[in-house]
């Protein structure tokens, strides 16, 4: 092949890609290696929806146990109250180890920070519902490597309440 | 007694006992028998403090056991921050019964509702803080005789902490 040849088609190789990475810049749409769902900022502060203590005698406690509290933005506050949950409604599962003393249970150490993002367009494909995982008390260090994927083959399943498990207590 | 004489003493009597009320009403001064902290409405949307689940094998599970929830208005949560809170701030202790299933433990019907409101001219004998508790849903059946005093009684050890168990959990 003629060294000019070669040239013109690195060209066009790069166009082509460069023009693919301008089209998935300009539409929102992302690589499954990049973060789709951003840290919750200032949710410590949103509405408190529930909570409960998954110890170990459940079969969840691996996955789950500790003691959790749901959180909800706004939006999400709305969403629960109306049955509907507008774009924009982020919930936050906080999940923190149980410290025990004198038959008492309290909150330790933070496991994990699950959100859930309503974005209708982005995650059409998963019922308008974004998810990430968030390590401990990292802003950063995401544990899952499909969250959205992985997060919904369970949240599938409550399709009739707005792909949401809680509900919110009185 | 003439007539006279007891028609002047009924009015001197009903003028002192008139002026008393005026003077309370005025200072803000109350009887103990007249509420003195209102129901903390709209507290579900306040910020979550902190939680913990009291159990049977606690000592204080007869009067406090459940799993329970601090919430703060804007006022306390800046108090929590800043060591110092502002006459307004106010404070919720909702106490829930412990509902176990399979190892979870949720929230079952409500025990209590607990208020701390600083005021710290009305409550200058309790620290700057008047106390109550409503009972289970009510927010209008108050369960004890002289809550402030008696909410004191233990608060009052929490000196250093202006007189607030409770921490922010971050």
């Amino acid at each position: 092949m003629k060294r000019s040849l070669k040239l013109i088609l690195g060209i066009i190789l790069f166009a082509v890609a460069l023009s693919g990475i301008l089209v998935a810049a300009g539409t929102g749409m992302q690589q499954p290696s990049t973060p789709e769902v951003s840290y919750p900022e200032g949710y410590r502060e949103w509405a408190h929806v529930r909570s409960a203590v998954i110890t170990q005698q459940s079969s969840a406690f691996k996955r789950f146990g500790g003691l959790h509290h749901i959180y909800a933005n706004p939006k999400a506050l709305d969403g629960y109250r109306t049955g509907t949950f507008a774009d924009g409604a982020a919930l936050v599962f906080d999940v923190l180890e149980i410290q025990e003393k004198e038959g008492t249970l309290t909150e330790g150490t933070r496991r994990f920070v699950d959100v859930m993002l309503k974005d209708s367009k982005r995650f059409a494909s998963t019922g308008g519902w974004g998810f990430e995982e968030f390590n401990g008390d990292s802003k950063s260090e995401r544990t899952l490597t499909n969250p959205t994927k992985q997060c919904f083959q369970c949240h599938t399943a409550q399709k009739e309440s707005s792909y949401v498990f809680s509900s919110l207590r009185k």
